[in-house]
Parts: structure tokens; C-alpha cells; sequence
């Protein structure tokens, strides 16, 4: 199956729709966040220097300097990934974010795929990767953790169990910030042979700066950082990284992952009274539903039409346009938005 | 000669000395552009949309939306034409800049050099690429105008006589806003095999945040935008393009072109009365001196105990340490190293 691997739930939005498509938390950072980045412009005519970025991230998650990689958000760390991490056969874990494919496809090298399916809650089977799976000869792995779209939550160690000689896991840790306690993180100690890509763009409102980074293997590391280009990462993104990563505010992220699954267990609720179920159980700051009880075509245009933007399923590799997936909001707007499904469902005349 | 490519101006500044070493006009972007970048923070929620940079860049420039891309920086832009530009055997034109060989080592593509000599001013000879010269199957030239760091202004009619079928030829136009007029710029019609490169950087004081952009050939053009990450350019990065590149902007840039060349005169003058002579004349925003009159090592070290960084020669191929480049400052800071390279000469003893 084709899909366009580039797209992205900021393309399925239109004005004056309610947008429960783009998995940003906040409109734009917060007042003492957005302050830290003003005051990086008086100096906007000096080139960027990530040292301070370096020695924040390594302090954040307790790991050497040479551990640690500021990126221009996780879409330059996938790119860099797939310019550097070297493997014949490098395999991506689906459903899941595409741009890792798409970096890897780019930069002009095959592609694997290991599909989790509904039947087993989209949950990997690290079997699959052992010597005597399917993919045993992946010198590359990349799966998401938790996974957008699914939101599940893998194990750490299921994902530690899929190292071996020569194979470089990758990891990406986009929405991890919004799991409470971060139970399941690699990025941390033993980390050989792991890339773990963290983002601060969705906690933090920061979409529009590109402040992310990558801890893992030192000489993983190493590779990512001969590949790339100088003063990628700005100095506003790196006066944000250090801003985002002090105790502080590692204890404001962990009050917003706490609040997101107060409100993603509303939502849950309400899409069961609407007698839509979920893929699994989300640890992420959204949803996959499965719309299939309201019929075998996307309910975007219907939705649209009653006023609310969702992410389209059908761009993610094993999923198809039932699939719909709805970032986590507020009690009213979750409400709003399963009364809207209810609606639907009556106007599809669906039993 | 083996020389560190990715030594740049930035990393011969030390705190403390007055910094003629690195290449950028401001300290900080003037207040009118700094309000519109801080501006942009507002919606920083939101995933960067480089649509508006197209439409003020295509604009500024009079050529259609499909002949430019916007880049974070003309650091990045190097990164991409040394990935997406094919051919087999790329030739850079020395002494100049050096990441876009750096950037073509990255990628593991094989460089030739063209390197010119004092002896012909710096200045490059089209025969040498044409169908008899030494460079004649070259089909990716990279040459910069005006020139880091000879500051050397080479006529766009032989530059566009370096194209020929099969060949694209990338000019470096990063200080090209600092030439009054820009009669030399390629930057405009006739774009076909051509790939121009610009920056915002060193003019509006924006070395911090990534700006730069790409006019050219829409066929190479494409290729290069299929090989850039998705959001490689921040929202305050597209709020800053389109600021600098309306008509107001353009106009203060001249402005600031021709002081410049005022500025730039005085600097040349007391270098003369100090003894020593520049490599060309300079249509840039800065001066390559030659002070082997002063002996043969690298005056740097001497004029940091007198309190000046200077940018050094050795890390450009064809140079060495007894070049030195001097950022155009005020005719204050010009006569002040001036004086400190006649103390030097003193210190020196050199007749």
C-alpha cells in the first residue's frame, strides 16, 4: 500500500474548525517560556551555540555530554538517522509516525516494515526481531514509544530485549514527556546501541521553533553529529531547550501529563457513550478510534461539516480511513466532540 | 593540504577583544525587525508554514514561487546541494568559504578544487571550466560572489558562462546585500543550470536564527526541497525573511551597502599607512590582508595581547597564515587596528 508518508495532522485543519488533529498542547509557549526566548533575540546576531543545550539535556537525563545531540526537532534527527546510521536492512515498526520512513526513504535506502496489527492492540511482539523472527536481519529498528497514532505504550524492556550485534534501535520519544513519570524511557542509563529522539515542540507549544534532541549510543551519536550541517539548531530553540529541561519545568510538563490522562480517560468515555471504542489503551495526549460502527468511509468531511478537524487515519501505514485519531482536550470540547460523532451516526442512519 | 573546514570566524573570537573576525554587520537584529520576530512568538503553537518566505523571496527577486526555497541558513543549503545536486565530479573555487566542500565531503561525494592565485587577483577565469580549461568536465561548480574571504566581486557574465549542459553551477551569494546595486547578482532571470544562495544573516543580524534562502533553476530547485526536512525553517525565521526582503528592508539594506564602502575605504587606507596591502580589491563586507611584511607566522596571537581577533587564513585552501581577514567596522575600530598592526610591526622589529 502507497500512503503519502509527508502528511501531517497540521495539514488536516481548517479555519474555523475546532482542531483536534495537531498533538500540540498549547497555542504558543507559556508567558515565562515565551520571555526566556525574547530575551534570546538581543543577541540573535551572534551564531547559535548549542553547549548550553548539550549540558542541559545531559544533566536532564543523567547521561554523559557525548551521549547527547540538539536537533532542529525530531524531523532533522530522523534525517540525520537516516544520512548516518549505517544497515542494509533497516525496518520501521507500524502504525507510526511516517517521517522516519520517509527521512530513511529520502535519503534513498530500502525499507522494511513490521505491521503490528488491532489483533494484538498494536503491541510489538519483540520475538518478531529475535533470532528466529521475521525480521531477525534488521540492522536498523525504529519504533515509536509511546506510538503515534496507537498511543500504546511499549515496555522498556521490550524495546531494550531488540538490541543485538550490529542493529542500532531507534526509539522515538516524541510524546514520552506526556506519559506521567516516564515510566518506560530509554533515555537514560544503557544505551548502548539505542537512539532515543525526544521533541519539546508538543508539551511546550513550540511546533514553530524546531527544538528537539537525540540521547543515545556515544558513537551513534557521534555519526549523527559529523552529518550535521553547523548552527542547525537556532539560539531561540536553544535558549528554550535549557529553559524546558530545568526541574522546573520538568515538574510543569509532569502536571500536564498527570492532567492529559484525567482528560483522555473523559474522552474515552465519552466516544464508549458515542459506541466508539479505541485501538488500545492511549498513554499519549491522543487517541486512534475506530470508527468502522459509523460505516466503511473516513468520517473527516462529516466531522469537518459539524465544525471539528481530526487527524485522517489512512496516511498511516496498516491503518485505512476508519481509523480517525483525536488529540486529547478538554472535558467540553471531548464532549463536543462525541456528541458530534453521535449526530453522525444519525445521520448515516447507522443502527 | 589538509585544512579544518568547518573552522569558521565564530571560534577566533575570544571574550574580551574587539571582534573583527566574524562577519556579521549588527549584534543584535534593529528594533523594527526584532518587534516582528517576537511578534511570530505568539503563534509558536503551530508548525512553521515557509509559504509566505516563498511568495516576499520570489518577489524580492522578480522570479516565479518554483525557483526559490526558503533554507535555515545558507548552512543548510549547502547540506542540500551536496545531497540532491547529482553529478560526479563537483569542482569548489578556493580560497572561499569552505562548508560547501565540507558539506560535499559530509555526503561523501569526491572535490575537486579550483584554487586561484594572489597572482591573478583571486579573481577566476572562465577558460578554466570551459571546454579546454582543467575543469572542463566539472559538473557541479561552487564558487561564492563576492567572495569569503578574498572579498573579491567576480562579473555575473563570466559567471554565467561557466554553464553548460549536464553542469549546475552553485554561486554563494551570502554577501551579496552588502555589494550597492548587486550588479553582479545572478539572483534574477535566467536562471537555467544556476543555483544562487543567499543569507539574511550577516546584514540584519540574524546569525542566531537561521535564514537564508535559494534562488534558482525550478528543476534544481525541486530537487533540493525533496531532500530538505519537513519545518527546516522556523515560524520566526519565516516572519524574519519576509520583513527583510520588503522594499523598505531592501532599501536600508543599500543603504547600509554604500556606508560600507565608505567605511570599508577607511579601513584600506589605514592599512596602507600601516604598511599593508589587501588581496583584491574588496566589494565586501570585509578585507583579506596580507601581512607577510610583518614576518611569517600568523599575527593573530600578537594582535589578541593587543586586543583585536581577526579572522585567520590558514583553514581556506590556498592561504595561509600570514592572511588574515578583517571584518569592515567603523573608522574608529579601523584606525584602532591599524595603530595595533604598526605597534605589532614595532614588536616585530621589522623594518
Amino acid at each position: 500500500m502507497s500512503v503519502d508518508l509527508h502528511h501531517h495532522g497540521d495539514r488536516d485543519v481548517s479555519p474555523g474548525l475546532v482542531d483536534l488533529a495537531v498533538n500540540v498542547r498549547l497555542p504558543a509557549p507559556p508567558p515565562w517560556l515565551a520571555d526566556v526566548i525574547a530575551d534570546s533575540l538581543r543577541d540573535l546576531g551572534r551564531y547559535p551555540d548549542p553547549a548550553p543545550a548539550v549540558e542541559a539535556i545531559a544533566a536532564r537525563h543523567g547521561v554523559p555530554p557525548e551521549c547527547v545531540l540538539p536537533t532542529a526537532g525530531g524531523a532533522e534527527a530522523f534525517t540525520l538517522v537516516a544520512r548516518a546510521v549505517r544497515g542494509e536492512r533497516p525496518v520501521v515498526v507500524h502504525p507510526q509516525f511516517t517521517e522516519p520512513e520517509a527521512a530513511l526513504v529520502t535519503a534513498g535506502r530500502g525499507v522494511g516494515r513490521c505491521v503490528l496489527g488491532r489483533e494484538d492492540g498494536f503491541r510489538l511482539d519483540p520475538d518478531a526481531f529475535g533470532p528466529h523472527g521475521e525480521h531477525a536481519d534488521a540492522d536498523l529498528v525504529v519504533v515509536g514509544n509511546p506510538t503515534n497514532p496507537t498511543g500504546v505504550l511499549h515496555r522498556a524492556t521490550d524495546l531494550r530485549a531488540l538490541r543485538r550485534s550490529g542493529r542500532v534501535v531507534v526509539v522515538d520519544e516524541a510524546f514520552m514527556d506526556a506519559v506521567p513519570g516516564e515510566p518506560e524511557s530509554l533515555a537514560g542509563a544503557d544505551l548502548e546501541g539505542l537512539l532515543v529522539i525526544r521533541s519539546l515542540t508538543k508539551t511546550w507549544g513550540l511546533a514553530g521553533l524546531r527544538a528537539g534532541y537525540v540521547v543515545g549510543d556515544p558513537a551513534v551519536v557521534e555519526g549523527l553529529r559529523a552529518v550535521q550541517p553547523p548552527w542547525s539548531v537556532s539560539s531561540p530553540a536553544v535558549a528554550a531547550m535549557v529553559a524546558c529541561l530545568s526541574p522546573r519545568a520538568v515538574a510543569e510538563a509532569e502536571a500536564a501529563a498527570l492532567a492529559y490522562a484525567v482528560d483522555r480517560d473523559v474522552l474515552v468515555g465519552e466516544l464508549a457513550a458515542a459506541g466508539l471504542s479505541t485501538a488500545a489503551p492511549s498513554h499519549a495526549p491522543f487517541v486512534l478510534v475506530d470508527t468502522s460502527p459509523l460505516g466503511g468511509t473516513s468520517v473527516r468531511p462529516d466531522l469537518a461539516r459539524l465544525g471539528f478537524a481530526v487527524r485522517r487515519g489512512e496516511t498511516f501505514p496498516g491503518l485505512g480511513p476508519t481509523w480517525v485519531r483525536l488529540a486529547v482536550r478538554d472535558p467540553e470540547t471531548s464532549r463536543a466532540v462525541a456528541a458530534a460523532l453521535t449526530d453522525l451516526r444519525r445521520l448515516r442512519r447507522v443502527a
